[in-house]
């Protein structure tokens, strides 16, 4: 019933603006060779393996911005075997090429989040975790609504999208605002009800300080391995039925130590290694020649 | 005497509104915990090799923009090794922390480019090639001025930056506009002498064509190996003297390959492996714990 | 140690521009006539009864734009009798007119909300009301900031800021969906954990699904009077120890009723009575004659 | 012939771009909920009194802009007795609720200003008043357009528009450039014969001064009463034939003064009791389930 | 006491950032070359002929956004002879060359509308013209701002700056609305008093009607020679006393027919030849060498 | 196949907002007479010599975001005698007028620029030259897009866009940098291969240098008549066969000096004299009445 692309708010769309003013500053010469004869060309998936696609309603828009019009053979989220016929463009000759390139750049970052996630995901769900899997801040200056729709994609939480969103109190608010209790009054001071508190923590006393401030989840920094289970299972036991909270790991996480950090004691592994450096999938667009 | 830097534009300045806004669009809660006392952090460059460091200008006026200050401890384009302290920024708590996340995704991404540049750079030379190694547009919507950015710090040449930049002709303009000739005579027509023309061709003789017609790039497309040396041996000789022309390869470039690809016949090597799918570098921001 | 201020993102700045320009659209006609001769002027709050002070920063900002200073009298969130010296402005005279209509438009409207705001919080407290009285999202268009900035200066929660906050599911959703827990499920699906999700329901049962379906707020509509206190109460026994959710009721919220509407078995009363046709606060800027 | 909505400029459509970017910054989290069905929505005008409906451009192009249509069931600037259907909306069950709060806030305004703004003017008529009632420049910060066009809509006249429009010289301005005299001198220099120029004065002196140096209105400041009718009357008399202007008083009108304050002698009577402080006007959305 | 630059708004700088982003849409290759190192630059005005200078504010600001300073020896509105040395500029090399080409872009077109201007009122005035001259709308677009702010310094009225301000009621406007007298009619319901009306007519009963209606100015489109004359004469004498009002004439202004053009009986004559396709005037900016 | 209107990007159709804002920024109180009933306008070409033609695709655009439809009778770059029917307009009345103004503005200069550059183009043909004939940056802030646009229609090659395309290098880069080589090997390495390098020389030496050290364009300043021939023919055989380079000249052309000036050993003759200064080409808009 509902689809990805409805999570997309109506604003992003003049960004497509400023990313075709980006590739076009001033006059369009190679646009005057081809002119504006209709022409169809198709969207390929190619590289070597499989993929996650993801990014449709951001292509559709910007071929839409260009007057072209875009059909899709796949659905968003889908797993292609290249080389895939991905979709069909039609649209005016140097509109085509006018939105070639960012198109392709967008599909290429897009579903290479969605492939790295749900790799990462699946991976997890084979190991047995059954917690939330989350991304990070951690993404590319003005370009965060792509990437973290691509986490969403490949079925990994986006965490919180920005510094108004969920509240994170690390240990440079906690050491200025002198203790954890005091950084969490003042934080929901202004915050209020409507916003989770995520408060990092170095060790069990200074979670259970922040878990019985109101803490809506804690975030166990450094505690590693045996320990983090240890802590995990102390902190569960203790403010079962009192307290409501969940625990989150992250950091330097890749697939080869997943195993070992997926544990269940913990309910949120946050990391940017499915979204950071994530290695890009190859797309083309062909114009397809006139036949006569 | 001239610093990298040098070649930013004032204009780019204005975008770092819209990253510091994707970042904070409502409220700064965490910011009223910390407030608005002055704070000393240190900027550090991790991760477990050397790296090219680049970035520094954007950073300098991300914090300006927030009313703080970097005094640097290296230079834009320097090696540097892990743990390293890169810089240190002085200024109101809350805006450190503001400005945190967005220099450091910026950092890991730009540095990330001008390593893996200055390595390719420095592997294709030491295999004993002379030509110029240049990126492509394979870059992020809106974040192109950084990439590019980030390959010229690594020594990498930035090939045109946009489709107002250098006309390239490729198949879809040339059987579009009827022959290789016409298509440079349209495109001549409306952009002028003060632009440079680089058309795509698949033969010795398409390649004779668009020499002859004044292309000042000939980019010889699927042509590899030892055909690739003898087309360009041939071309070189055929027109020396009557025409200036430079010869381009592409695509599909690796470390792996490097050797093969790198040969001297061709003037130019243009592959965006230098700047997509790039890892990152990691750095950090450490606010310094006042003494007392 | 912390103030009001520290909340204000660096963004909502490039606002201040367009208030400007829209009171100065082309030329400043007057300003010639004053020229820029460096005059003081007084703010002084007026109105005939004590008012809470709100607003202080943007004006800071929107005189720093015009090359003026400001010294303040009086602390952000402090209750004034009118007549009071507020502050002193100073800077050329043209440009101190130019603030002058934007600053007093802002502060009316920015102390009005903060006013009523603790009028009503301080009211409920008499009553003996221990929960949170929050505002709503019935904001005027472009202006949410700085209402939502004056309700918490007056001790208001500004409850969720937006639709990318918290995640609210009214009958809309709900029908739409097939059922509260469906709605929930696809709500947590592309939310994830960080986002707190408040679920509008018309009855017990309805409210015990939201719960079991994890519901982290539930907005009891259409139940008032005793039968929201026993609804309340029957929620808190069952739940006890098994769920953590907030109680929320909404609504129809005046002075003379807010007695009877502000009940302890409820956590959250949430209205826009505190900040929608709110009588404004009287301000005006008086430049000061210089004296020879 | 004409309708209200033809003084919008098209420039204004750009504004509703920020405040669908102000609601939703970045995820539709809700929206996914829903989803894109096609649904039908009542607009529906509520409250305990009549009033005048004003805002429907607005609202048209809000919805417009996310793909929705809107049919009127009322005509602007026509007072509705609640409740009543007022339009019905269609289009995608997502962006009808995106379009929800912000058409409801801009009604709840809009209308609130034009139904005091026709109050105001009827009573003043029925007390016999002949001359204008015009608003101010106390609007809010960016919505002085809206506001604006709600007094026009409630047969108010708006005044000037910005301080780029009718030029307004008040104390500071004649003292500052020494004498009535020549602050008007300066003024017409630079503004020339195509603004008004409307002088503040203090006494009937003034006023003379003010008059014979070319005002086309004088605000008599601080007059009231008797003496204001005196006054108007000696300087109708006195410049009758020999110059033409208006007079214009100002301040601190309420309904309970309305009657004493509206006097005949006078041209115009400014306020901004027509448009700030307004109480305002309750409207709702209904999304229609579909019968089946 | 005031200065030209005074009428400028806060608002307009905001443009210069656009000039320069149009002048460098990505890097700034000589900047490298030059580098940062500081230098000083004069501002020369050459050409063959005496000027008016015009056009410093925007200088000013275009250097203060690049860091520079500028020390004017000329004041604006000054007549200068050739070779003049203007103005001298320091800052760094590579900014001084940024804002170079824009800041003499604007100098040769704004001083070029003053010279023009000054010329145009000194010559009507030695033939005793005692009238108003004024300009037109016939602007460049976005760049109205600078090119009536020429007009103002050379001495000429700007007339309306916009559809906003002033309101003309021509042919068009009036057959539509079916007569004079419900055009104006119509314009001044919700135009209100503070705008003038200025209406074109075709004959002296089109004249009387649109004075009876209200209006402000009269243009008398069409009429010319002694008809003017008579036709002036006639509608000054018959509402002496009666009704306020302005005749204004228009079009087809040249300095050979200025004499015959500009009679007294007419109030204003408006004409685009003081603005449009006026001779530039010549500047240059010359970095001066260290000397050493 | 292809036309003018083809080099025109995506981008700059956002302008056009900027431009309709501008000359209305607030209410347009003369729609409010003429209302939106449908009508049909007449765009006229007149003046008192033939014409080119240029500007529809912005005039198109303009008519396009005001919802109104043109119907050429043109084509772009066509040579017209007045008085000629140009386009037909046909929309709503108060849309044609909100259009008019800034098409008629835009026509004039744009079709001015169009008009004389083909007269240069057309009068150095006459004279034997078959070199290249280039405008210059000396364009008017944010109308350059228009400016060169009209240079290209009308037979000019554009020269380089802005500081981001071709690499000039002057004086003052010369002689900061310490000498003409390292300007060139400064300028390449950060400009890459993609860009050409147009370097000015004062004498014979100094263009061998730049000859020699890559210089693709090598601009003979202060070499004028013989002297220039002399120069020219030496640098032509010199290097004959072995660098690749265009010579330019440019400077003080007028249709008086062009023969001189125009003289076939120059590949590159740049002046602003097509482009700046150039006399406007006048255009009408009619509304038609309706028949009946």
């Amino acid at each position: 019933m509902s689809s990805y692309a409805h999570i997309l708010p109506p604003s992003w769309k003049s960004q497509i603006g400023e990313w075709l003013a980006e590739d076009t500053p001033s006059f369009d010469y190679a646009g005057y060779v081809v002119g504006e004869v209709e022409r169809e060309a198709f969207l390929l998936g190619k590289g070597k393996q499989s993929a996650v696609f993801a990014g449709s309603p951001f292509v559709d828009e910007i071929f839409k911005q260009l007057g072209c019009e875009v059909e899709w053979h796949i659905t968003e989220g889908e797993t292609f075997e290249p080389v895939k016929h991905i979709a069909t463009v039609k649209g005016k000759a140097r509109f085509l090429l006018l939105g070639e390139r960012i198109a392709l750049n967008l599909l290429a970052r897009c579903s290479g989040i969605a492939t790295r996630s749900k790799r990462i995901r699946d991976l997890a769900t084979s190991y047995g975790f059954q917690g939330i899997i989350a991304g990070t801040r951690k993404t590319t200056p003005s370009f965060r609504l792509v990437e973290k729709y691509g986490m969403i994609v490949g079925g990994i939480d986006p965490h919180r999208h920005d510094l108004s969103g969920m509240i994170m109190l690390k240990d440079n608010h906690i050491w200025s605002r002198g203790s954890i209790t005091e950084a969490i009054n003042a934080a929901r001071k202004v915050g209020g009800f409507s916003l989770l508190l995520d408060v990092e923590v170095g060790s069990l006393a200074e979670a259970d300080e922040a878990i019985d401030a109101g803490a809506d989840i804690v975030m166990l920094d450094n505690i590693e391995g045996n320990e983090l289970v240890s802590v995990a299972k102390q902190l569960k036991e203790k403010w079962s039925g009192k307290r409501s909270f969940k625990l989150e790991t992250s950091g330097n996480i890749t697939e080869s130590n997943l195993q070992e950090r997926a544990i269940n004691e913990i309910d949120i592994l946050s990391t940017s290694f499915v979204h950071q450096s994530v290695p890009h999938i190859d797309f083309s667009l062909k114009l397809q020649k006139p036949k006569n």
